[in-house]
């Protein structure tokens, strides 16, 4: 009876925690969806690296727990409801692990038991961190769905907001920690759309 | 060298099937997003099962290979893209397994390398028939989800289309066959829907 009561608090917590990321369909990304005007929201952009990594992960150099990247891009900007999307190449405020993404990962990963709060909570620190086998092929995914919507889109964000080749190439190139056959080909993307005229060197 | 082009082949066919499923993103689903009046589309429809399934799964009754089932439920309306979305209360089209959904399959898993299309073909197909373990708790995230859209939208799409009990109930007792926790939470949402008004018996 004890178990059955405390499985029922904990689904009462997890259905309070669905609801309230419903909220992240209203985040809306600078990048736009492929051949289009319309921006893209978190919940699809967390969708599609979510099946970008099922269908990619043969390309990671080094071995990795799908599953594991999986939880990482489906809840990486989760924070986003209420710290919002920072823009990947502001100038002003930086995209990394900020106090207020970090409050609002406490307060929405909080609303879980607490197990799964803390489990989720560390999955998010690994993806921010960027180090393990994991967080380095997740966030290769997170580098390259944005590239491959910009050259879908005569430069998308790169000739919305002038940013040039050095930003980024700079920003794009750690999609080379996670797979060196996936930057081979973001770099030779990135070329050709200097040599499209979509992107200023 | 062979290895080499037989990988960057794979690739290229990967990359046009993550641009093809984009359009899932443009299709619109009956229901609308929780507490609203905009309509959801099924790639956040995706995202938001995905996060159930990992969320809820320790209500499962079965042991569940949770990699198995997120594939499913990220895939599971990729067909929808060229067979459209059917409402689960049409009295005219059935929702299960139309011709037109399996070519839809054939044709987008089709832009997949071999082994890669054949594995997802598989994997959806075993979403459809709803028989193995895996295949009962994705159909009870499928169920479960706008269960709760209709129940904190006044009725949702039960009141647009006057939909009854009978067959609400119908619909979502297959819940059940996924997780026993689940199903009684559902059905007393079903039971307290009809006090409330916002569902008729």
């Amino acid at each position: 009876m004890i178990y059955k009561a405390m499985k029922i608090d904990n689904l009462l917590k997890q259905v309070s925690f669905i609801k309230e990321i419903d909220k992240l369909k209203y985040i809306q990304r600078k990048t736009k969806l492929f051949n289009s005007d319309r921006h893209e929201n978190d919940a699809e952009h967390s969708w599609h690296l979510a099946m970008m990594t099922i269908v990619l992960a043969e390309h990671s150099d080094h071995p990795i727990d799908v599953l594991k990247v999986l939880k990482m891009v489906l809840i990486h900007d989760i924070v986003e409801i209420d710290a919002g999307d920072t823009f990947i190449y502001d100038t002003v405020k930086n995209h990394t692990n900020t106090d207020e993404e970090l409050t609002a990962a406490r307060r929405i990963f909080g609303l879980l038991p607490t197990k799964q709060a803390e489990e989720f909570m560390a999955i998010w620190e690994e993806f921010e961190e960027g180090v393990s086998n994991e967080a380095k092929f997740a966030r290769s995914m997170d580098r390259l769905e944005p590239l491959l919507q910009n050259t879908s889109n005569n430069g998308g964000t790169w000739k919305e907001f002038d940013v040039s080749y050095d930003k980024v190439y700079n920003k794009k190139k750690i999609i080379k920690n996670g797979s060196t056959i996936l930057w081979n080909y973001a770099e030779n993307l990135i070329n050709e759309s200097v040599e499209k005229g979509i992107l200023k060197k």
